[in-house]
Formats: C-alpha cells, structure tokens, sequence
C-alpha cells in the first residue's frame, strides 16, 4: 500500500497532560499533588487554560460553574437525559451523552454572547469610539438585519435574571469585571433604549461576559457550559432510572395523509 | 383515538429542581443563593444528593473529583472526543459526547467496586463474619471463577497508584472512611497474599471506596467519573479543533479477503 | 519516556474494507461495483456479514430492515432525536445521535430474543431434548425466577403485532425460517398455555426469530435495529426543525423539598 | 404554580406516522404492508419525504445509499465507533452513536454541495444567466474570498472518485439527472479551467447533486449520508468488540510544561 505517500496521517500530540510510566500530570503538575490540594473548580480551570486561577479568579470561576446546574422541565437538556435513561435503566451513560448533546447551540449558549462581545470590542478599538457609539452601532446593525442581540431575556424572569444578578455581584467583588463587560452592559442599555423592550440579562449573557473576562475563548465556553449543567444532567438520568421502568412517550397529534393503499405496482406477488 | 386508554403514557415528576416564574430552586435551595455562597463541588454534590455536603465531606469530594481528570492518549476518552471534534471544527459539544460515551463501562467505573462493596459488605453482615473471612470468601469466589476483582491494577502504575494513595490520605484526614473501604483493603491484601500479584488498588478503586463512604450509589458514581473526566474532554476536544483542520486517521492493515467480482447473477443490465 | 514497553499499544486492523490509494473495497467488492449493481440492504448485509446474501435472504434482510422504520410519540426514540433536534436547529445529526443512545437496551432490542433462542437450542441439543421439552424447561424456569421472555406483548397490539406477522409471513415464504424459530414459537406457544396471558409475539421478538435464521449475532442484532430505526429518527430530527424554533419542555411536577435557607455556616461574608 | 402562563409548552404533532391501538401507520400506509411489499430503500425514502419514490428514484436512491458505506481507517468515522466500541465491550449502541457524531460537518457532507447548487441556481434564474456565466460568476467569488468549493478533490483519488462516476453513471441512466446537476458540473469545469487544478468531483459532491435531483432537502441529506454510513459504523463496532478485549490508546507526544510544584500559596495544610 502506498496510501501513506498520499494521505499523511497526522500524529497525536498535547499540551494537556503527560501520562507514561510511573507518571501523570496535568498541565505540569503532579495529578496526585493536585488531588491533595487543589479544589475541583480550580483543577478544571487549569486543565483547560494551562495556568491556576488567581483566589480571586477560582471564587469567581466557581460561582460560573453553578451558574445553570439545572432548569427542571423548562429545557431540552434534562428532558434529554431522562428519555434516553428510560431506555437504558441499566447505565446512565448514555442518557449523559443525550443531555449534553442539547448544550450549546441555541441554549446554555455564552459563547454567543462572548463572540458579540468580541467583535464589538474590536470595532471600538479599530475606529477610537466610546462605549456609548460601539454599541449603538451594534444594537443598530442588529436591528436593521433583524438579528438577536444573545444572551437578553428569560420567559421565566422578565424583570432580572437571579442567576444573572448573583454571578454579576460575585464577579464585581472580586475584581474580575472590566471594559468588556460594561461594553456589553451598555449594549443592553441600549438596545432596551432603542427598542423600549426591557429584557434584562440572561444568565448565558452574563457567564460570556464573565468568562471573557476570566480569559476563556469561545470553544472553552460551550465546553463550561456543558460541565456546569452536568450535575442536573446526572442528576436527571439517575433519578428516571430509580423511579421507573417505564419508557416515555408523550401524547401527540398526527397531522399527515390519512391511511391509504400502496399502489398496485409497489406489490409483490 | 383511543390509545390513551391501553397506553399510560407517564407523567413527568423530580425532587431535583423547581422553575417557575421568578423561581429556580435547586433541591429547595434558590440558585441565585447558591451561586453567591457555595463552591462548584458542594453544588454537584447538593444537586446529585439533595442535601449539602459537610465541610470534611466537601473537601473530599473535591478530591475525587480531582482524581481522573486527564489520562492523555492512553485511555480511550480523551482521543473520542479528538477524533469526533476533527470533523466538527465549529463545535466541540459533539467531541464532549463522544468522550462522555467511553466512560462508565469496562474504564473510568468506580461503580464497579462500589457493588463488590456492597456485596461484600452483605455477605459480612448476614453471616456474621470477621472482615478477614469476609475478604477469603470473596477472593476465593473470584479466583475459582475467574471473576476479576475490580479496582486493582494498573499498568502504568506496577508498584502503587499515585492518585489512589492521594485520595486515600485526603479521605482519612478528613474522617471520611470506615468499615466498607477497610473491608475493601482487606479483599486487596488477600488477593495479593492469595495470588502473589502485588498488584495496588487503583483510582477507580479507590473512587469506589470513597464515593461509597460519601454515601452515593452505583449509577451516580457512573455519572460522576464522567463529571470529573470532563476538564480533560474539554481540554482535548478544543485542542484538537485549534490545532488543526485535519480530519483524524490511522495506519491500519486490511486483513479480509482479497479483491473479488461480484457473481454474475449480482449484476445489473 | 518509557510507557511504550508496559502498556502496548494494539495496532489497527480490519477485514471489514481496504481503503488506499485509488482502492475502497468493501469485503473485496469495488465500492464502485456494489455501487452499480447492488441495493442498500445486500449492501448493509454485506458490510456487516462479510458475504452476500442470497435473493431470498436479501428479499426478508428487506423486510426485517422495514420492521421498525417508526414508532412516532410511543417510544422514546423519535421523542429523543426531536428533544435534542430542537436545542440544534442548524444540524440534525445530534439529534440523530440522541435517537441511536435510545436503542437497542430496553427497546428495540431484537438481540434479547435472540440470546434465549441461542441458550434453548444448546440445552436441547445438549439434552436431547423434544422441541416442547425444552420449551417447557425455558418457560419454567423464566417464570419460577419470575424472569421476562424477551420478544413477547405490546400494550398497543394485544391480539397480535402486525409487523411481526408480516415479517413472519415474509421469511417462510422466502425459505428463511428454521428450527430455532419454531423452537421460539413453542417456547412462545407455552408461555400462553402455562400463564393464560395472550401475549402475541411482537416485532422485536420476531426480527431476533428472523435475523437468528439469517445467522446474524446478537450485537450485529442491535446495531441492525438501530439502523432500521433511522429512517424515523432522520424524519423527526428533520420536521422538528422545520416546524420550528421553540425550545422542548413539558409540565411537570416538583416533588422535593420546599424553598428554604442555606445554613449559615455555607454563607460567605 | 404559574409558569404555564409566561411560558407556553409546545405540543407534539407530526406528518410521519400515526401510531396508536392497533394501527401502525408511516405516511399513511400500513407498516405491514410495508414490511410485505418494500425494499428499505423505498421506505426510507417514502419515511423521509412522504412519497414513494419511483422505481427509477428507488434505483438512484440506492445506489446514493450504498456510496459511503465505509471507509476504513482513513476517516473519523469508523475509527470513533471503534474508540468508543473499545470501552463499551457489551453494547456497541454507544460507539453507534460515536460513529454518527463525526458526519456531516467537514466530512461525509452533500448537503455543503447542495446548498451551492442551490445558491448558484438562484444566482442563474435572478439574473437570467447561462449555465456557464452562473458558474464563472460562482468560481471568481469563491477564489476571491479563498472558499472552497464543497464537493472537489479527494486525497487518495487525485484523478476521478470511482463512487462518484459510479453513481453519475447511476443517475444518468435512470433520468435523474437535470439542469442543477449539469450547473454543478460546469462549476466544477471552470474551477479547474481558472485554477489549473484537476481535483475531481467526489462523493460528497456527487451525492450532493444527485439527492438535490431526487428532491431532498440540506438538513435530509446529512441524515441520509449518516444512515449510508451505518453499515459501516456497525461493523467496525462489532469488529472491535469481537477482536479484542483491549481499551484503545495511541502514542503521542506531550509538547506542554515541564514538571513543576504548585505554589505555596495553593497548598493545604
């Protein structure tokens, strides 16, 4: 075979963690070390970003991990997990793998609101404006194209978002707030200005606000967001395994063709 | 329709969370209260368990949580959650499930442990034993039967797991061991006596002990070896999607039959 | 570093395709060739069996293939595909994934059929047993260890499974039925005579039957039922991203503890 | 409780099936009927789009189906079902569901093909072009702007993609072949005529216009190169459970810091 000339097969390599004989370390630092002394928060945030957290960063970073442990009924992710469990009473695995799979795209999404933060920022910084112009100018492009300013509003919290508020606060106290995150502050400012529809801050937009802050990039975010839910996914799935046997259905109404004869020529014999 | 009348079709209940308007309780406790107070690790074990950890069992739990966090290349999670990210560049939340679906079963499974706790733990009780008889019964049961005792071994780690003597000294300084993971230590050392293997107790052993001293069952324990290998799976899966726009393969050898025509009677006009 | 030498890597090998330059052969066959000449299911049979089937067995893989193509809201497959599809709007394939991680356990498991087909034909040929004797001892034995028979009832066809009667009547007409059939029709036929409950045989319980003649194992079992799902999967994935952008949730009930404080030993300043 | 009112629960409606007491039913027509008179091809057709395909369509249709079926080690594929496979020795559903996850973003994609063919169409009806001018006007923009064109080249068949001639040869001589499929075709002309560059249309590209030509949507089409791939995906799953009893792993190269302590201020007492 001579595919390997044509199609190189790239090696493996990492950064994260080095693992051989007698060894495992993460990052650097011995993994026994790090289980006598670090906490779990501060063992995901160097796993994932290379470096500890500050006291005041790893306070913060947790309080972003508890930030949308679970949302009951009200969210495909749980919903998710139980299904799939029912399915499979005998392991929980893939009822994880099923919630997870809900995670970040039009939900539990602060990336979007980081990438609206990002390219905002940028256009300040290209063209020298205030606060106040950068996002007028971002909440009017929003408008005229009709796109969704991320990370606004809650059907269940229309007058604040708790989760919102407390992670705020914690972020405020210690230290980990800046530029970005009043520039994105000062977007919702106008856009509830500009539009006179008062959606405060979701928790999804104020975790993007806050792990830009903490430094994380875009794909890390959704990747936090999908740990942050783990507990009510588990949570979920173990709990329709105990209570049930039962595999779900729901009630539903046909809509299609009403019943009809294959045609004489999809016949067989 | 009448299908309601011969298919129950069950309704949807939890003691995991309330949402509502205005309202996100997590085990009775309001989010927005446990984002300003508590730390990640405490609120995984709230919303798993329904009530709070103690401090001593709060800084053991971290510890666990700590223990299996990254094991690079040789173990098959980290390099799903490669592989599927290499086709989905844009978003690593399926790279996540696909590291998540190699969790729980024959690797990453303090569970398994855990039931031969249980099970031990039963035999000792019923029959009155001593541990070291308890232990003998068991280990004599396993070997005549060819039956793996779970927990033990490691082939990286011939002489001692690091991560499971961590974990076993953070557990006992905090008072979070007893009866069960002593009895588990007796199965170990009789195996050794019995079979001449020195082989040392292993992290999912250990795992298995510990989290059955904490008081959590088998299928939460799936859920959490998951939980806590997700900062790897994270960390891989964006680190396989920075580095490269690679589609991942492997050298491998063709083994099957030999280039051959389809039979006549196979082919079309 | 030495890991090489303790923890050997195993190499990749296949008999399934060989895949190089200007070369994809699938079981020796040019890609291209089965491309021109084959249909899908001989292709499938095929790729998983290694050979070709017959014309009469490629006519019943049809039929057993077509068993279980949906099963609309009774079954937690499609609702599964449609909960994940509507947290990812833009690509349908995570949903798809959520539909898979539902089979093959509880549900849609034809292997379970045929594992007790398997353990009945080796304890009558073992004990020379009659068809019924062995079907006696298997019903016996299931109901004194108040054991389920895999393959029998259907809470929505109590007098009879229709597909499972097509596809009966299907692979007799084509030749593909056997011994090991009828001996799961007696064991079928005892169970109703011993219990007094007129359980037909369902479609799961009939696809084990069929695809046991056709010499399929009990994992290919799984996997087959999985893709004769996907037709049902891929459709609902699709229309619930069509139909729209909302979010799944449902009602449901809280159950745990009502709202309360958390102790002040876990508030922080 | 409240919430019902601020946020609306979806209901569930479908055109797929109706299923309830004594009726299986799939876009109308029972699904013994079905199971007695179909190919799978036509019932995934039929489940997918709502109408029986003809019997020409049907040909095409597999011969779509049957053109990715495997492709070894040399893609994400087979080798996450096989990863996943690895840890999961007793249920290959998981590693099913591995597989699955790697399809359709960057790879085994006609659905990028389609949505250029149908954004070259809508170019050439807007503006009353002709084939050519369309494709002239479709190659300068993707040059300028460094796109690729989805559905050329293949690293291991530099000179033509065997599946793809097969499966044109297919198409042409059952008439499903038109206007959008010859646009596509003269894109592909005049992208290697500019740019000297004589990749061939592959697979992906051909799927791309031959399921455009049958009718389907993007969002179907990733589902049917999933579903193509299924046999695949099985067989590499039950292969590696059958073959070995051994969890994956791959030698790698650890490129990040060297081993170093953590700080005095991180460790406890």
């Amino acid at each position: 075979m001579d595919q390997e000339k044509s199609v190189p097969i790239p090696g493996w390599s990492t950064e994260i963690s080095e693992v051989g004989f007698h060894k495992i370390e993460i990052r650097g630092y011995a993994l026994d070390e790090i289980i006598r002394n670090l906490s779990f928060s501060e063992t995901i945030y160097l796993t994932i970003r290379g470096e500890l957290p500050s006291r005041n960063q790893a306070r913060v970073f947790d309080a972003v991990l508890c930030g949308i442990v679970d949302h009951g009924f009200f969210a495909p992710t749980g919903l998710a997990a139980r299904i799939v469990a029912s399915a499979n009473p005998n392991n929980i695995i893939p009822g994880v793998a099923g919630g997870i799979l809900t995670v970040g795209s039009v939900t539990v999404s602060p990336q979007d609101t980081a990438e609206l933060i990002l390219e905002a920022w940028k256009l300040k910084e290209k063209n020298g404006l205030s606060r106040q112009e950068t996002a007028e100018r971002i909440v009017d492009e929003a408008l005229s194209q009709k796109k969704r300013i991320p990370g606004l509003g809650h059907p269940l919290h229309p007058t604040g978002d708790p989760r919102a508020l407390a992670l705020e606060e914690v972020a405020k106290k210690n230290g980990v707030w800046g530029e970005k995150s009043e520039l994105y502050k000062e977007i919702h400012r106008i856009f509830v200005q500009k539009t006179g529809k008062t959606l405060p801050i979701n928790i999804d937009g104020m975790m993007g606000c806050v792990l830009t802050e903490l430094g994380f990039i875009s794909k890390e975010m959704a990747g936090i967001a999908a740990l942050s839910y783990m507990p009510g996914i588990i949570a979920h799935a173990v709990e329709e395994t105990k209570e049930q046997a039962r595999l779900r259905a729901v009630e539903g109404e046909y809509k299609g063709v009403p019943l009809r004869k294959l045609p004489r020529e999809y016949l067989r014999g």
